[in-house]
């Protein structure tokens, strides 16, 4: 394995919700996929890389830092991968009418190999856009897995248990099974892959369900992704339903108990606000899927003044369209200053933020989303010698404004390049791409 | 000059505000900076080639169209081009705070050689977007158009005519001055030039100037770019001094008699948008301007439904801090449906006409931003063989959705490229990004 020293390069670091560091003409030093040294001395960087055995010294390759920022990878903390299949079908429905009459009857026909196609599909886009550890919550897991694995990514994978429903009042799982798959992902995942349980919303699964559901999360130990309050309907219904909101529901059902990466949330209550807030649940802003499915805008500043975790995901490609985070983080800013009235509703620190360290610790790996010393190498390195980014001002609003993921030129996960000099390392690009349209129509049946 | 063969490509034109039209497997034929064929037929096309004189035949650059689109160049209706050198300066204040606090204490100390840096470089990021007409609104205007035509854009630029306030109630213009510098603008700006008269908006020059503008425009028989409604603020203050709302003190003044370029339009009354209709004014949408500055939501669905001829722009890169008109596509249709809580609020195809034919019309060219025979060759070609735009679905609601202008491949305006593969032909793109970075430091004074 090689070692790395990013050389005379700027780099940009979220501190936390508030702060951005900028350190110009800095040196980063990665050994055995940690950083190992950050600073502005060249020498010591230098030295950081030496072998504990003396005079030992690995090879070390040079990566030049004119006009390129290096900043974490990005951490998307909600998605759908293999949707990618779907991309670009029905833009101009609403969620329910697009979920029920649109996507669940292409879904009925998924195979597990689309799915690995669909898994590869959305690793290569992110890969592209910067993107280091994703959400996943989709079927046929362990095809999903091994296409994460293939393209290098770490993610955290909502398990899609299937529930065996014996009457309306109970359910089972088949424990068993589930435990050997997650034995088997913990012994083929190298520790890039979180298992998490698919919890997909109060309003998808019967009501009997969701106390079988925490119960078996204590019992394998993991947590959980599910959706929260992504339109006002979802919301109405429960209430009709159940006499609550949805997040007082899972919290009656005890789902909070473990880890919970909750998406969208736009809807919220402020009881609801607090509920999240005490157990710790990570929110998850999904802007571009909210815009695009007219589900409304989420207020995040209110989650941030809750002291929630706060995160940024991409939703799927099939109501997105798109992996691309950095478009989730300018509609981040938008969103916020449209709901506000304020132009300074979020700011760019507190977005980079949410996009890096927040997404990175909500996903599982609170070791990474930051550049300092023992943090894992979940790097990115960005242009910006581009017309778009010429004058580049002050960053990270810089970041946030006038990039797009054509900056990226460099992915870093586990100190393994997996794009580099704009080249993906670990996908064939155009083998993939002809083997998805061919996949797409096959499914589609165009 | 060449003659240019667009070889089996697939041709996405906007036919009007409902539809869009594509040709899979087309041929297009461009001689003389026309379009001359477009169809099914190959032989047709290189016979449309043929020079009028039999048995003469130019030379034919013959463009592959796999994996490729084949669209009118984008048009930009409202930009303020030389604000590139303030780009990502102060990107959390509203507008008012914005302009009298950062943007006009430094446009004071701007010169014409930092105009004309400023102006080149919004033409190179527009190149490589697929922009081929721009409006601009500036400040030492023959510096602006050197730059433009060193570029080999078209635009429509509003002249800053230097009024002379007398008294509080009369003010004079160098007419004489105005006519020379429009000849000179005929003379070297080749038909790409439209010059219009900048009236800033009705809260920032003084009551009186108004009828004086209107009577310039129609003695120099040029119409006119104007900021319209584009915070609250302004329209009440309109409403304090004047009694009026500022479409309505506009017509009183009969700046509405020659063309008019309306920029922002967001808090508008039923009575402006039927004002807008009756003198065909043309509105443009600045949906991630307004975003960013917290201004609001233009509610677009009403301007089309009044008649009113729609087209899109990114204004100034201090305020967006881009000028990719495939974000204001995007942002277009997410904004339509947060401020109706519909998501077919605005066809992808609207949206796509109001970036092409109704941007190229309300700058003045309506030969343009169509393909067609006879129309002008202002085309843009993008690449359909990338990740995030596979599969690639329907269009163009995968333009609108999953597209970037990283997509933009080659430029064409008027029969000649100005972006060829992926490389711009008219600037010095490495040259350029270190004079803008100089010029902006000086500037900024860091």
């Amino acid at each position: 394995m090689s070692h790395f020293l990013f050389d005379d390069i700027t780099v940009v670091n979220p501190l936390n919700n508030e702060t951005t560091e900028v350190l110009r003409n800095a040196y980063v030093a990665v050994r055995d996929a940690k950083i190992v040294y950050v600073g502005r001395e060249r020498e010591a960087a230098l030295a950081a890389l030496e072998h504990p055995l003396a005079g030992y010294v690995e090879p070390i390759e040079i990566i030049p830092g004119r006009h390129r920022l290096l900043a974490p990878a990005l951490a998307n903390a909600h998605n759908h991968m293999a949707m990618t299949l779907m991309r670009n079908r029905r833009d101009d429905a609403n969620l329910h009418d697009w979920l029920y009459k649109q996507i669940f009857p292409i879904e009925a026909q998924l195979t597990a190999e689309q799915v690995r196609l669909g898994t590869l599909a959305a690793a290569l886009e992110m890969i592209r856009g910067g993107v280091g550890v994703s959400a996943d919550m989709y079927f046929f897991n362990e095809a999903g897995i091994s296409a994460l694995l293939e393209a290098g990514l770490k993610a955290n994978v909502a398990l899609s248990v299937n529930p065996r429903l014996t009457d309306a009042e109970t359910a089972s799982f088949e424990i068993d099974e589930a435990q050997r798959q997650m034995e088997r992902i913990a012994d083929f995942g190298r520790g890039r892959i979180v298992p998490s349980l698919m919890i997909h919303s109060v309003y998808l699964f019967p009501g009997p369900l969701y106390a079988a559901l925490s119960r078996l999360g204590t019992e394998l130990n993991i947590g959980a992704q599910m959706h929260f309050n992504e339109t006002m309907r979802e919301v109405e219904e429960c209430l009709d339903k159940y006499g609550c909101r949805p997040v007082e529901f899972a919290e009656r059902h005890g789902l909070f108990e473990r880890p919970m990466v909750a998406a969208h949330c736009i809807h919220m209550s402020e009881s609801e606000l607090k509920i999240l807030a005490k157990h710790g649940v990570h929110a998850v802003h999904n802007p571009s899927s909210n815009c695009k499915l007219a589900s409304g805008m989420a207020d995040v500043r209110s989650w941030l003044a809750h002291g929630i975790n706060a995160a940024l995901g991409t939703d799927g490609a099939a109501s997105n369209n798109s992996l691309d985070m950095f478009r989730e983080m300018r509609q981040a800013a938008f969103i916020a200053r449209l709901a506000t009235g304020e132009a300074d509703a979020l700011s760019s620190a507190t977005i980079f933020a949410m996009a890096t360290r927040n997404g990175w610790r909500a996903l599982g790996f609170p070791n990474s989303g930051q550049i300092s010393v023992g943090a894992a190498a979940d790097l990115m390195v960005l242009n910006t010698d581009r017309p778009e980014t010429t004058p580049l001002g002050d960053l990270p609003a810089a970041l946030i404004f006038s990039m797009d993921r054509g900056a990226v030129t460099d992915l870093m996960v586990d100190g393994e390049f997996l794009y580099r000099k704009g080249e993906p390392t670990t996908i064939d690009a155009e083998k993939l791409g002809y083997e998805v349209r061919a996949a797409a129509a096959s499914l589609i049946g165009d």
